[in-house]
């Protein structure tokens, strides 16, 4: 019999996500802070709990995926948090982007309750969420993962497993380092090639056919040529990462002169209040620095 | 019946090039500085030239294909030099990576012979090459382009004319400054791992199933794995390109901060004898900025 | 009558303002982790105390001047801990450099003592110290800081009262981020120098005449000549307090280029084994970056 | 007797310079552009003369002090051109900043005239030029250079023979690193300062107090204070410098890091219209970065 899962954060990660596993067959619990984001979890067939506690009563692996550290702590403690639910054949697997010293914490904290402990962030954005896609970067002892495993294969495409808890969440800033490096590398190319008369879009046309083409440049390809940046990975959470991980090399004396110049040109985007839009809307701050102006 | 193509330069871009264009049953008179390196063509049936005034008098299309613009001078100009055998049909197409500024002047002086001149930079190395696989970077007036693009067709999968002479060359600076980035980038990211306790083979799989995953990835990751760095594309012309992009960026007024921090650390990467490495050896020189030792 | 001083902490800033103290005709309490570095004081007529707690019950002004925060957390607590002596007319002088979060939870522990807390880290190294040239970066209450202006007028040449407790650690921050732009400034100055030819001891004398002449230049220029780097301000200290400025920096939104770029290879020089060393040996990591090899 | 000197360019430095040598008693002949500027000294017993051509016939030593390279040749060719008039005797002494290349082209082409050169551009502004307190960078033969010192002395402090025709020039770019290195550092410790709450004047005292102080920045403050910024030395003009100077330490194979992000900074300053004013208004630009906003 397939295990019950719990699941709490039903953002627009979350939601998804959520929605392939109900639709992989396995009895769900929901808890979110806003309920009403349930509804079309709770038509398919899940039950919605009022309170994390519940949650854990009622699941033997439960699912966190919210927006940042204050969101993870808040569920686990209080009266009704998911703490005070939880037994010894819980399995809490916490999928939210958190720093690898707050993942290491939270985990921690878990196995003082007896519980077994799982991190998991995602690679990949709200596409990849909704078709099952995504790359899962797993953390925690093996025997725990493995229990997970059937589950991760129905949210992702691959898992890896990088070791104890506290890696998954560096190589997650490890690919969004490298994520915000290419989106930045992009836009200084394309602001170079505005400067020297080339057109935009025959640009982008190079860029596609070159070894240097990556499914990001596809996905933003219609914002680099509009100007509109809805925020798929607002600039602020790449702002945050790059912040951690110009962090921890520091800690670990890893000297990275891109890490540095990057993360001081995505600051200075969300001090221009850029930090809601898209990240790739730093292609506005480049094109600022070298004095363009955009109509409208 | 199809035109008479002289071919100029043989080298590891060249030959193949030059290879597919006889496959593809044009006539090929060649020319090149050491004339045994012609000799897999002439077994196909090209006939070789022993001046570059000769490739000129009898050929309708003229392909410069060399490694540097001193390399062109040296064809174009003397007793026996291109120009002295060019006629008001000649077309001449110079597809050497030289700076913009050099391939301007190349194009008026041709003018000056009344001979046509369209400039064709390619992205893509040496695979592309011998698939026929380049993308084609072409400038100058749309109907010598127009003329040559049959020879385009054979030699690339695509062909960008992006405007006069001289806009081709910035295209290529373009995407070799993003190239040079996302090499530095990827490198950032594997040091960062390391120091992270992250294996980087799983951290490449990670990467490779990423939204920032490259060819170009693909293409280096024996080198990234082993730690040998055969040159397909060496730094010292990696680092070349990025100092004319560097230059252009600065005349334009471009502000490009990850522009002037990669090229920096290429320029410091062939100060310490890296320059007759593949470009991917720009991984050596971060490891070394972070105090990481290599066995052997 | 002149009030007690209590003083913990005598490395070599600490011991030669201790010195002052007690030439300035102010009773002297010492307390030292070795407690051998004393002597010179206590030869002076200071009076050893043995532990901190004694120090706090016999003084009126207690002041630390420790390494780190470490140092200063081993002082405070335990049996025989500074606050387990301390009364309501106690004023607490943080004089060590220490973040400015670690400087803000110092003053409200304390405050929650009774205590009264003023933080007071210095700019100007050994030399200055001993003369009583230091500059005095204050912060707390003005009335508090007002009671310790007669032991900071034997100490420094000025003193600066930039608000409450934290304005002053993050004072000390900023002069120092200056100061390792400044010695980096110098280091690349120098290697464009050499590479171009020029006699750096000419050059020297060239920056001694300028507009950017400088007293750390000044200070440092035997070293610069010799390339032997004997610590006055270790590496590994400078490195540490651009991290806290960048993190600063970020935090509040400035994005400032030099500040990461400078503070990249103040890391690297550390990741290769020069952190023990002066802050001017950055001209090191400099001359290595370029492909120097200094003899012997 | 005293050589007679000749002097073309009367500009902000020019003017005073050559008011100063014939204060020291020497015969002077002087042309400009606009030929109004020489009033002032005609006044005080220059003899004008209409062309470059007429001041060579009729000095000993012809003193160049020109905006740029264009401004040189413009002086040096044509039929009234300086060269037309030089002679076996002539010493030019270009005391323009121009670009190494530049000045050695120069040399190479007055030797060819016979002329003897001598390059001295100078370190220091308007106010130690009226002073007679600037540091000449001289570059040439020692004979002539010895033949030009007591011109020297006239107009600076001191003066640096670095070598041949070249030196000099490169020596300049080397200064002018450090200066826009200097204030770029100098701006981002007032910004991080303004984030972090301090008061700008106290930290300002900070650092005239402190081991970087600089005679810079003491010319600078009332500017940082009010953010008028009338140019002693124009944005634009360092940029150049510090663009030759990049690429000068690029094709030396030196690899700085702050030099390539200072250039990168300046460049987005005169992107962003600040070319004409002075270049501490660098501090402009790192307010902008970081969403700081001037009023009025």
């Amino acid at each position: 019999m397939k295990p019950t899962i719990g699941w709490i954060g039903l953002g627009n990660m979350g939601l998804p996500m959520a929605q392939n596993i109900i639709r992989a067959g396995y009895p769900l619990r929901v808890n979110n802070r806003t309920a009403s984001k349930a509804d079309p979890l709770v038509e398919e067939g899940a039950v919605l709990c009022s309170t994390p506690r519940e949650v854990a009563q009622q699941s033997d692996i439960i699912v966190l995926m919210l927006s940042n550290n204050q969101a993870v702590e808040a569920v686990l403690h209080g009266e009704d948090g998911l703490l005070s639910g939880l037994d010894e054949q819980s399995i809490v697997v916490n999928m939210s982007t958190i720093s690898p010293d707050e993942m290491i914490a939270a985990g921690q904290l878990l196995t003082g309750y007896k519980a077994r402990f799982v991190e998991a962030p995602v690679s990949g954005s709200v596409k990849p969420a909704e078709d099952g896609q995504l790359v899962i970067l797993a953390g925690g002892q093996a025997e725990a993962v493995e229990h997970c495993m059937p589950i991760f294969d129905v949210l992702g495409k691959q898992t890896l497993h990088f070791g104890e808890v506290g890696t998954g969440s560096r190589a997650k800033l490890v690919i969004n380092l490298l994520l915000g490096i290419t989106m930045q590398g992009i836009s200084e190319a394309l602001v170079l090639a505005d400067k020297a008369g080339l057109d935009r879009e025959l640009v982008l046309k190079m860029v596609g056919a070159s070894a240097v083409h990556t499914p990001l440049l596809a996905g933003k390809t219609q914002s680099l040529l509009s100007g509109d940046f809805p925020a798929a990975f607002a600039l602020k959470w790449m702002e945050k990462d790059l912040g951690y991980a110009v962090d921890l090399a520091r800690k670990l004396e890893a000297s990275l002169p891109l890490a540095s110049a990057v993360t001081s040109t995505y600051t200075s985007a969300k001090a221009n209040g850029r930090g809601e839009m898209d990240m790739a809307s730093i292609l506005l701050q480049i094109e600022e620095l070298s004095g363009m102006k955009r109509k409208g």
